[in-house]
């Protein structure tokens, strides 16, 4: 077990990593000084592949648990949701030191953290992330929330977890596609951080995507502690922390356009972080050839390093001004100035983005 | 206009306490750093009041203002009126920057802070206080919260605000009702705090029930010195900060069987504080005759110091049991030692509880 803590003063909290965690879930809560009931969120699809192995671990630790299924998808992600997971704590009785888990992906992890940050004005949260992309991302650093039908995570908090279980073993059930969309945040986490890092995945990419345990638990711990370096010095997004949004800017405008039904967040995320380099490029930040490594890179993760054709620029650069961190929507972008390190560009040129999207 | 600062490092922020400060809303408001757009919540009633003034000053200080008038009573204090304030705050395009203003009571207060505190992850939090009651509690502190059908502000978080105005000129137009309810609280300040402003209010007790403005403005500063220093040490409510919930354990047991419906809030702190008292000194934790100047105190204030006849003791006591702050359901309570000093007792003796409870 490898382990990454997230130092936040009081509200510290470790990361643990390793293969079979899941299996521990009962003991590492108990340690943390949870109370005795526990309300466990999942969707079906998760629950059937790990919920028995959890529940039976909190059980033998004596804890109670209630459970609550949701709808799979971002669609199931808003406040009618967390409405019946309120329902579901108030009747099991938690009380404040009683546990919300959030055993799943992105979606469970973020509507169970919200309702953990809002019940009862916050009782603990335990991530227990089984996709890549939520070992790398969602479950680590505090960013909760709901969607709102006007916009993703609209509605939400910086909420911390209490303790975070990446099972690595979860990652050999996930389809290839979940892999790589995983891949495309630990890539981000090279460019904005790392180069040293950026290297290692130009080599060792072929065995991430094969699903090699060792080199996966390496990607995650590496990807944790630059998350964990980030959200310490800047927990509440005030500044540094807008440069774990490199290449969202764009990838959160295509999702809107594409309604989440053409890419799942790690394609959007490797097209946004595409384009932000072939723009720094084309603006002089980015030397060209940095920007053909991280396109190639992106590429070789099994990720669209293009925009789909029939998306109007028009459109695109309207949803991109409605970024949560805008501004008085200014056009507002993480651009890179080399292979680990970003810059947080505001009133980024419009007619320079709308040349490049047309030119896609 | 007196200030009292509330020192919580980078949360901190200023009370200005004053008469006819509504009128300078647009001006202290923009002296903050705020956005120039601003979602102006309150109810009908209140805002038939003060709407206009507030809304003029915000407009001639170049606030564009979205209005979000809700119902008044706290049966509107839910998760579906906190959806359509975030409808109208997306409509109003507020960005991270841009500030929600609560303009009323405490049912504006919580639920126009909870918005304020979930949307976008959070937006600067403006509190207009126009009820004594506000004014001297819920506004200031950082609890903010919205009901759930299982009980009072089940879903909410913490959350401070940026800056409160307490107009004391509001205090005028209010039902005296409504000003004994306030007193309430303050009564409970001194309890829990500081003899001698227990002592000045038993001098001033008259002037106060009058709406003397001198006195009233005394009574709202201290109140919000004393709430600050227990806010400071205890922001999120981990130990001292159970001090403030001074007889609330029993106002909001009384308040659940009676569906809100007998007392208002501060006339059940009333008769919570004086049971309180009164079990203290049936504990011998308490001399008796402190006890006697709790409850005098309380009856010269205007509010009850007895419980109501009819109300089942297995019903309270079960309804105590349910109290946010329990751990566990065990009976916590915070009994008066002295006037100027509390404790939190866990395990309270039932029996003691009952027994008070059939003979009150």
């Amino acid at each position: 077990m490898k382990t990454v803590t997230v130092e936040l003063g009081e509200r510290s909290y470790p990361i643990h990593i390793g293969e079979g965690l899941l299996e521990e879930t009962g003991e590492l809560i108990k340690s943390s000084g949870c109370g005795k009931t526990v309300l466990l969120v999942s969707n079906s699809q998760v629950f059937l592949l790990y919920g028995g192995v959890v529940e039976v671990s909190l059980k033998q630790h004596g804890f109670q648990v209630a459970t609550g299924i949701i709808g799979a998808g971002e669609e199931h992600k808003n406040l009618a949701t967390a409405k019946k997971l309120y329902d579901l704590a108030f009747t099991a009785g938690l009380d404040r030191r009683c546990a919300v888990c959030a055993l799943g992906g992105g979606v469970v992890g973020d509507v169970a953290g919200f309702v953990a940050a809002t019940y009862l004005r916050g009782v603990p949260l335990i991530q227990l992330p089984t996709t890549l992309l939520a070992q790398v991302d969602s479950s680590v650093g505090g960013k909760v929330a709901v969607n709102h039908p006007g916009g993703k995570n609209i509605i939400g908090a910086f909420y911390q977890p209490k303790l975070v279980l990446a099972d690595t073993a979860a990652i050999k059930t996930l389809p290839p596609r979940e892999i790589k969309s995983g891949l495309a945040e630990i890539i981000k986490y090279g460019i904005i951080w790392n180069p040293q890092f950026y290297a290692w995945l130009e080599e060792n990419i072929s065995g991430l995507l094969a699903g090699q345990p060792e080199s996966l638990a390496q990607a995650v711990q590496e990807s944790c502690r630059i998350k964990a370096s980030v959200v310490e010095q800047d927990e509440t997004e005030q500044d540094l922390r807008a440069i774990l949004n490199f290449g969202h800017t764009l990838a959160h405008a295509v999702e809107t356009l594409t309604r989440y039904r053409v890419f799942n967040h790690g394609e959007a995320v490797g097209l946004g972080m595409a384009f932000a380099a072939r723009l720094a490029a084309n603006l002089g930040l980015l030397p060209g050839r940095e920007a053909e490594r991280i396109t190639a890179l992106i590429r070789r993760g099994g990720l669209p390093g293009d925009l789909p054709a029939g998306l109007p620029a028009d459109a695109l650069v309207a949803a991109m001004r409605q970024d949560k961190k805008a501004i008085a929507k200014s056009l507002t972008m993480v651009l890179p100035a080399a292979i680990g390190r970003v810059e947080v560009v505001r009133d980024v040129p419009e007619e320079a983005v709308r040349k490049l999207l047309s030119s896609s």
